[in-house]
């Protein structure tokens, strides 16, 4: 290594870039390496039947001895999702968080219990620590959720400060205000590199304060003389406090209904970061023993997810709720990219039963817990960093965060926009992409398996899903030097078999003409090119009567 | 029949209401039909391989006697797009419309050669037909693409008006703006019934005139030097103009691409619906024979489809447009629910390439034709309706239509929200929904087959995707009574095999197991029963292994 290479700050994001989720940097100084978030991503919509997206830690694999902890920032999965999938690859290390983060992620680890127990040192606003070349210290900053964490970074090339997710707020829930004056403290220390997130870049004005999104969500409650039935997200702590507030304020009981979201509240009540009266919890079950107008309802699945209790509400499915005309439905949650389909489905549904709706477009009850234009400037301004980095979000909101950046005063040739896998040098002087590049893509859990759903099964899959298989047995009967029989056929997802009797009666005549003139010509037959026959013009056939192309499987058995 | 009943109109949506496009409704009057548009639907997400979906016609397969014919609103595929596929099924009727709209009616039919030429009579602002007891008068209302008709209907219950899709428009784009004098005057007559729009009930204030989207798209020819790719839909004939005149103001030549967009021009620029000066439409080889600051392309897939122009430009895959950094790409139009994450990733993918990149969220060009709530409401007041019935939108945006209309005075008794399928009375007292259902599901359009795709193939197909296949092949020895050799297994999209070798060795030891148990039995063998045995004990075996539930196949073959 060179001098002028060992000098150099090595960043590294596996994840997070080009896309909202699966959030993981590194930071590598003269081979020590230092880990910040490890979360999960939603899978994409061209990969059916996988659970989620964790970054890929081929790098980190080859290099355990080497890594010295990670950071979390706060308990939201795309931040600490991928740790049960990601320490057994990579050993056990040391992590430093928050309370609240350290219980959602010691809680999650729960449902993997063939797994160590990871070891998580507990920090807070003004914590420090040191992992070999680099001084972190913490500090506090809101988003939506308890506990959250910029990091101050000391670095041999310089200060670098990690935003984490964030909104500046002057009246958030349970927390102070954001302490402007910390941020310019630790801003005059200098700062090389600002890292800052970029979910809202594409957003004008200013984030929604907690207490504005309190205040909308009040004037339902106020009027509302039937049930409630609120949806967030399991982790949208911050909203479920104030939907627990306002249903005491109206002394509505709660019910709570999702498995995550009863153990996320249950982690939270444990550190104090939720507060809820005596007797305001009751079990589902007992909901009908109260008066309409004196229960809330707070459940997972303001995404349309398929199994949450949101949609088997809507659904008819769940054992204690049915939905009543005088009922009212909030959306407390703004939806995920992907996912706007599936919430109008759900929406609809509740509107067809009779109840009242609430969503995100009628009323600012929405979760955006992310700074938008005129906070990420102020942020920018506060730091007056040399360097920028634009970080967690998908391309076009990188970009719009570079030309934020820009307005602001810091020259483009300071600004990067890197992607997952790039490795970006950072030294006193410049922050430059190099042409590097470690192992990034997509590694995909699905059930048990971690990464055994590649590029192969997930294109089967596709192909499977839009004109579904056509599976042909022959049997040969190999003396005779000819099919035996009917061929059979299995087919499923591409055409009703009952109804096209003629179709299959004419593919099973093409289907003993190729293999009889292979078997029938007295010599070695090469049953492959038989196979390659059978799959290609077999399929030309069905697509010219069709114009699908199901998946062609061959199966000759000589006997 | 009894006499109230006799008495009654019947009005029977096919489609359209709780969904956006496949609009299609009939009136029936003492047995005589007429019936309104007749578009499809794009696919849901959970019907992967279909094409589009189209109004059921089981109810008119049976009456095609009594249909009088139909009456068409405008050119878009989601009120045209149904015409090919349904009316092979219930027969040549004659067609009512507009100009533009009958050429990309016929210009459609043309990719469908073998059936036989609609039978199309133009209609324009004015125009007044009789069929059997319905007189209808048609009145040009403003939308975002030319010849869009309103109905005025004069029954034998009343007068009815339905608004086509429409939006107030003071300063369209090549048509006058709307005529509310014309409006006034038609409500004079007085009207029984409005049935209007509802994709924009949703969303407060009013539509951007042509004139704004107009001026917002001049800002960024004013400005930009390189090459403009401008992606619209191929049917949005506004924005095509508004951005060849933008063109030809900046003295661009344009280049047009995509099969259907080019298609449309023509068909529109014959009918003189479009104006284009002589010389400014090049060919898309020759783009680079001028210089760049001299170039448009108007192209198709502004939506993110798959096969379109724009993502072959994105993708590397275009023959003659390469993104170059001085591009500026412009996405004019809004996205169709469900499309925002494949809008996403083609925006992320240009702005990878340095180009730089226009979308409706920055400023307003994007091309929602449709009323918001204040010209709706401005509607049902210049109307003065006794029943109000919405049509065309989500259910979602049905409702808010509704509580729209009573806010302008509409007795909640004299409002109806119908559901697809659903038959509602009308006479001179009330407007009801009766508890008689016509068919409604979907029909789905898959390659050649149209409604050949039910339930079942779908739910292989969602299945398929989900976690692939696993067929087994067992070869049974039946005077050995056991299996021959080891069985064959054939799986795609469940796991990748060459990395599961132990997994495939303990699963053939089963499937012995389970067929040697049963064919070493000596007496008859229940095959039918040995293969449920091997669906459901190496279904399960499989799930526990991997949390994986692959449709199971299992052959057994005796020789």
């Amino acid at each position: 290594m060179e001098k002028s290479q060992k000098q150099n700050l090595r960043i590294i994001p596996l994840g997070g870039q080009g896309e909202v989720g699966r959030n993981m940097i590194l930071f590598e100084y003269q081979g020590k390496i230092l880990i910040m978030d490890m979360g999960l991503g939603f899978p994409e919509e061209n990969m059916p039947g996988i659970d989620c997206t964790i970054p890929n830690s081929a790098y980190l694999k080859k290099r355990t001895k080497d890594i010295l902890g990670t950071i979390i920032t706060h308990g939201h999965y795309d931040h600490i999702g991928a740790i049960p999938y990601t320490l057994p690859r990579i050993g056990s290390i040391p992590i430093y968080t928050g309370a609240l983060t350290k219980g959602m992620i010691l809680k999650r680890q729960e449902d993997f219990s063939n797994q160590p127990q990871p070891e998580i040192e507990t920090v807070k606003d003004g914590s420090k620590i040191k992992l070999g070349p680099f001084e972190i210290e913490f500090f506090r900053l809101n988003h939506n959720i308890p506990d959250n964490l910029g990091f101050f970074i000391k670095t041999p090339v310089g200060n670098i400060i990690h935003t984490s997710d964030f909104k500046f707020d002057e009246s958030p829930v349970n927390e102070p205000p954001t302490n402007f004056e910390k941020l310019k403290k630790i801003a005059q220390r200098g700062i090389l590199l600002l890292m800052s997130e970029s979910t809202g870049a594409e957003e004008e004005g200013h984030s929604l304060s907690e207490e504005t999104i309190f205040e909308n969500l009040d004037k339902i409650f106020k009027k509302v003389e039937g049930r409630i039935i609120a949806a967030s997200f399991a982790s949208l702590i911050n909203r479920i406090q104030q939907l627990i507030t306002l249903s005491e304020k109206y002394k509505r009981k709660v019910a709570i209904e999702g498995y995550s979201m009863k153990t996320n509240i249950k982690v939270a009540q444990t550190l104090k970061k939720i507060k809820v009266k005596k007797g305001t919890f009751i079990k589902t079950k007992d909901i009908s023993k109260f008066p309409d107008s004196k229960i809330s309802v707070i459940c997972t699945g303001a995404q349309g997810e398929e199994d949450a209790a949101f949609m088997r509400i809507a659904n008819h499915e769940h054992k204690f709720i049915q939905i009543k005309k005088e009922d009212t439905i909030i959306f407390s949650s703004s939806i995920v990219p992907g996912n706007e389909k599936s919430v109008q489905i759900l929406k609809d549904e509740f509107h067809r039963q009779g109840a009242k709706v609430f969503h995100y477009k009628m009323m600012d009850i929405h979760a955006s817990g992310h700074a938008k234009q005129e906070e990420l400037k102020e942020m920018i301004r506060i730091m007056k960093p040399k360097f920028f980095l634009p970080i967690y979000g998908q391309y076009s909101m990188l970009v719009k965060h570079a030309e934020l950046a820009e307005e602001e005063g810091i020259s483009p040739k300071n600004i990067v926009i890197a992607e997952n896998g790039q490795v970006i040098n950072l030294n006193q002087k410049t922050l430059s992409l190099t042409k590097e590049r470690v192992p990034s893509n997509y590694v995909m859990v699905d059930g048990l398996g971690i990464g055994d759903v590649g590029e192969v099964v997930l294109r089967d899959r596709q192909n499977l899903a839009q004109d579904g298989m056509f599976v042909i047995i022959a049997i040969v009967d190999r003396q005779a030097g000819k099919i035996k029989g009917s061929p059979d056929i299995i087919s499923r997802g591409f055409i009703y078999l009952r109804e096209s009797k003629e179709l299959l009666k004419e593919t099973r005549k093409r289907i003993i003409d190729i293999v009889n003139k292979a078997a029938g010509s007295g010599g070695a037959v090469n049953w492959t090119h038989v196979k390659d026959e059978l799959r290609n013009k077999i399929g030309e056939f069905l697509f010219s009567k069709t114009k699908r192309r199901p998946i062609i499987l061959p199966v000759v058995i000589e006997v």
